[in-house]
């Protein structure tokens, strides 16, 4: 029996999990220098909270976890006899892994609705699970950094939130990301202008492919999927929508001037993109892109998805956007809420490409106690003692060595643990310590010792 | 639709996580302080990894995943028209998550080896799943901090553990706490001496109990579970186990010296008791507790066990002990282990019972930017830019309030969230910086409001 992990979940190393705390420990400390407040909902939740909030792929991708016991009792039969999968599955299993934070978050605002002060400002850091279709930066456990604010329309968490972004990544040394924005008003406002709402994520889909087969594939594929000539016509600015993000907006105003919401958009988008021209980014940079539609499902407002330096090949390592009324769903309403999440296990993909963990520290201890010799047993667990009280990360090496190979065998330990200082000898009261890095050693005693290494 | 969670589990409030992270830090800190590294392991393992793992009982507790997709289509139709739950299940289902965080470690140990240099020293901290009843105390999503050595028969170990319990505990404030120890091979010796290896547990059991039901009590218990007379008497001293650690070692040493092993075990139990005694625990102490068993199924030396002092009614707060083979189950044999776990959410609960989080500090803002005129927005953004970038955890209340009721609210959001620091207003690029604390308030420029506040 060869011992192995599912699919799509991995186990950390040490240095991993160092590696991953850095960047968690980053979006942590970023969060709450932005005055959001940590919360942690449970890793199941009841699967009438997250069944249909996520489209019928997203009903697919959820891990729903077996009722305990005689689970089949409730079954019924015709389902079993008829081997209905879909339908049986409501029938045993009544709870389901988080699929994302944003979901468990909106039930705990209506939860809790009364113990919270609105606006309410939220980080919730913690895993999720997805029975997607694993690949490089696709995993099927994976951590979301998320956070929230609802409780205001106020447009100022929009302007935060990129600035959040750009402090994160800053901290993190990941100099080139590219904020997108864009404005789901802006889309209806698409919508409106070329007469099919129905037809804007194929709009969307099709536009966003005009790097790679050109205007006129693009026409062609908008063609197939439907949309008219006349509708193509009506938004030609789209098809050479370049230059900086004010010219953009002043082209996105002209062709949608004749929708309310469109403009509306439009008008939201340049306060946000103005405030931030005023107060400047340190790393990253913001750009307007209309294509951007991601789950349109529940955006109302503002979008955004954060793209790696272009150096490296990675999906989208954050993103987000503004919901009017995600607590609806769980029958709080018009409560609006904006909120971010960046991707942990990509952000380390990509730091890890860009060899940005240089200076991450293992958690290696400082010094060890050899064992070559047993009558000094009690002078270095006294020393351990006072070292660890100093918070001096010391450890003994425990079995005793007296042999050639066996002491071999310590001083290999030493240097795969890459320990810095060795205590090797005692006598007398007087420890003898070696520096690993320089190679000198010298005799000292226990109050010397630990003012060395402290 | 009123939203809830499942069963047994929580959702944590800011301060709740707070708490939280305090115990987790210290726990990890002492981790670090004694040599133990990190690592993570996935929240679902294949199911064979974990069942059998447990006995009987483990197994029914242990939550299962459905597969994905069309499952029913490689179930047998005659377990489904049995409606066979317990045959079913392996069918379809394959993977389950963590019950504890040994079986996933030994797994690791097994998969890695060729990274790993051992001794392994390695902690872990993360949630555990059991579909237990919940109460006070447990529930089916709880975490455990487990710290673990393998690869070496020292029992230095067990005298490193025993500090690190006391460490942490004296770190967190929580004076009087007891570790119990004992020793498998005692158990095998008083099983060897009564003459009855299978009445093991039904002994210790029935022994748990002196202090409530009485000596009389207790011989009455083990008679009705076959126990001998003859035998009861051989272990007479049991009866009357009482006063320091090394009279019961001599009183265990006299009564075991028939037994090779229990004379070890009494042998292991006194280098570990003498070497502690010598070198003095700060807030614990450490007693020897034959009735001791937790989990016989894996211990082979030592077993720990820790209970919250006397003033707090809570099952045991630590546990933990020497298994000479657990790797043994994945293939790589005679690898010895011992570990320890602390169990958070208990000690979360000893922690608030005894009013000892007084010190844990809220991530709340320390200054606010009030929101009472449009015409400052700017500025307030370019002070909170700068506070932010000298992680002064700051923010600015989003929703214009011209209003007296609006401003009214504003006020009222400070005092929830505790602010220290308000900035009301802003005229003549002067800052009015208000102590909430003392009720004072200066006007400063840009600069001076930094120097106040970082």
């Amino acid at each position: 029996m060869k011992p192995s992990i599912p699919k799509g979940t991995r186990d950390f190393s040490p240095i991993e999990v160092a590696n991953r705390s850095y960047i968690m420990n980053a979006i942590k400390m970023a969060f709450e220098t932005f005055g959001f407040q940590p919360i942690e909902t449970p890793s199941f939740e009841n699967s009438a909270t997250l069944m249909g909030k996520y489209g019928e792929e997203g009903d697919r991708l959820i891990f729903k976890i077996l009722n305990s016991g005689d689970y089949l009792a409730k079954a019924e039969e015709i389902v079993l006899s008829k081997k209905d999968s879909l339908k049986l599955t409501s029938q045993i299993s009544e709870k389901a892994l988080r699929y994302d934070l944003t979901v468990p978050f909106a039930r705990y605002v209506v939860q809790h609705q009364n113990e919270i002060t609105f606006p309410f400002k939220r980080y919730q850091i913690q895993p999720v699970w997805r029975a997607d279709r694993p690949q490089r930066g696709r995993f099927r456990e994976f951590v979301q950094c998320d956070a929230d604010v609802v409780g205001s329309p106020s447009l100022w968490q929009e302007v935060d939130f990129i600035q959040l972004y750009d402090t994160v990544f800053t901290k993190l040394g990941l100099v080139g990301t590219l904020i997108k924005i864009n404005n789901r008003k802006i889309l209806s406002g698409i919508a409106e202008v070329i007469g099919a709402q129905d037809k804007l994520i194929d709009f969307t889909v099709a536009l966003d492919k005009l790097d790679k087969i050109g205007k006129e594939g693009v026409v062609t594929e908008m063609l197939s999927k439907g949309i008219t000539n006349e509708a193509i016509e009506k938004v030609q600015p789209l098809f050479d929508f370049s230059g900086s993000n004010s010219e953009k907006l002043s082209s996105l105003h002209s062709m949608l001037e004749t929708s309310e919401e469109g403009i509306k958009g439009v008008e939201e988008l340049r306060f946000v993109i103005d405030t931030i021209a005023q107060l400047g980014l340190e790393t990253a940079s913001l750009e307007v892109d209309v294509t951007l539609a991601r789950g349109l499902n529940y955006y109302t407002g503002a979008i955004f998805e954060v793209a790696a330096p272009k150096s490296v090949k990675m999906g989208s390592i954050g993103g987000g956007g503004r919901y009017d009324d995600l607590t609806g769903i769980f029958g709080l309403k018009e409560v609006s809420g904006v909120g971010v999440s960046f991707g942990l296990d990509r952000i380390y993909l990509v730091l890890e490409e860009l060899g940005l963990f240089k200076t991450v520290d293992l958690p290696t201890p400082k010094v060890i106690f050899l064992n070559f010799d047993a009558t000094s047993d009690i002078m270095k667990m006294k020393a351990l003692k006072e070292l660890r009280k100093q918070g001096v990360k010391s450890e003994l090496y425990p079995d005793l060595g007296t042999s050639n190979k066996q002491q071999k065998r310590q001083w290999k330990y030493v240097a795969s643990r890459e320990i810095a200082f060795v205590v090797s000898e005692i006598s007398n009261d007087m420890y003898t310590l070696k520096n690993m890095g320089t190679g000198e050693q010298e005799a000292c005693d226990l109050r010397a010792l630990i003012e060395k290494l402290k």
